[in-house]
């Protein structure tokens, strides 16, 4: 978050909002009307009635205009992060800071698929995005690498599940997005976000074996309606593996 | 991969491959002697012996020349990935496609050493860098898309897999590049990707019941040790409850 704060811009933008605003609507009234490419900070600048050095107060680029939101999330998301007891199951509280984010684009849908549509279009806003989904991956990673710090692997645990829940989150949002932002947000979310937890939550910790003693457990699955011989002999297996 | 065929400087690189290895290594020289934002692609051409446009010819970018293999192993990871008779395992193939990039990067050890120690200083680089892995990302994602169609959220099981792929091998990539490449690079690969696999390829599948109809398995986690009439009287308990 270092960079985010260095900026400095964010707490320009929330001293006098209106401007702020005004280029972001002035912004994308001309990226919609004439493209991204062919609008100048100069053009968005005259358009919100401001001056060209108004505008690089407020925001570092034209690129940094179509995600005003981020800087003030990746913030709360880092507090958010920073606030926690220790006691949390450390997954399932990256899996709610992720949900920041999608509270984020819900609060204004029809900005979000504005943006949505601009961003697909446009190759150098994706590629502004890719950096900073890459921000919130490395915040989401940097708090699991402490809260694994004791663990084997824990920076390689911290990595995945980071990058599974950005990916889970970012199909929720997408999927979201495709809705118009009709769809429940939340819905989308713990739909996506389940399947994460599922793996790599508290009940898929219990479930995988990769991390526990291989000394200690086993964990066996079985059909139901197998017969127990079947269940018996696959435990002998297992155990002859271990 | 069609956006790696349309920029066409890879068959001009095959056709000339020494003009094109004599610019990347100027291109490298001169950056780390005077810095990436000081060198101009003229400064590259110059000391290459090349007119300017012929670098174009080459690398569609300054931040292209520094990354100038990922173009031919996208192209092989694409081809690796069609070649597949669609009878494998879908998560062992993307974590063996990966492999192909650790391959190229321990494929010339110094210079993925001095490629890394470069971009790790240049935050342009870095974003350029986030755009490569991205079209890595999305080239296991849509191979996975393709393989897990049939399945309800087959979408969302791609995607969170190629995140978790992608994630494991940058983190094994990293090992490796910080021994200064000199540890096995396919041990660190070995490594990280059975931790994916664990959750996601064929065994962790076995493990996870998400999938399963919730009706239909039974999970016991019993003590190794414990003798075999204790285990079959705790799944027979198990499956009197269900």
């Amino acid at each position: 978050m270092s960079e985010a704060q260095g900026q400095g811009w964010e707490a320009g933008g929330s001293a006098k909002p209106s401007k702020r605003e005004a280029l972001i609507a002035a912004a994308f009234d001309l990226f919609t009307k004439h493209g991204f490419e062919q609008t100048t900070v100069d053009d968005i600048a005259r358009l919100a009635g401001v001056g060209r050095s108004s505008f690089f107060r407020y925001f570092p680029s034209k690129e940094d205009v179509v995600f005003p939101d981020h800087e003030g999330c990746l913030a709360e998301m880092t507090a958010f992060l920073q606030d926690g007891s220790g006691e949390e199951d450390p997954v399932i509280r990256v899996c709610d800071a992720a949900r920041l984010v999608m509270r984020m684009y819900s609060g204004n849908p029809s900005f979000a698929v504005q943006r949505y549509r601009l961003t697909k279009s446009v190759p150098g806003l994706r590629h502004h995005e890719l950096s900073v989904v890459w921000r919130y991956e490395r915040t989401l990673a940097d708090y699991l690498r402490r809260r694994f710090a004791h663990r084997p692997d824990g920076t390689l645990r911290a990595d995945v599940i980071a990058a599974s829940v950005v990916a889970a989150h970012n199909n929720a949002l997408r999927a979201w997005l495709r809705s118009g932002g009709q769809d429940d947000p939340t819905a989308h979310m713990d739909h996506a976000l389940r399947f994460v937890l599922n793996s790599w939550g508290p009940e898929g910790e219990a479930r995988s074996a990769d991390d526990q003693d291989a000394d200690d457990v086993v964990v066996l699955i079985a059909k139901r309606k197998a017969p127990m011989w079947r269940v018996v002999r696959g435990i002998e297996a297992t155990l002859g593996d271990l």
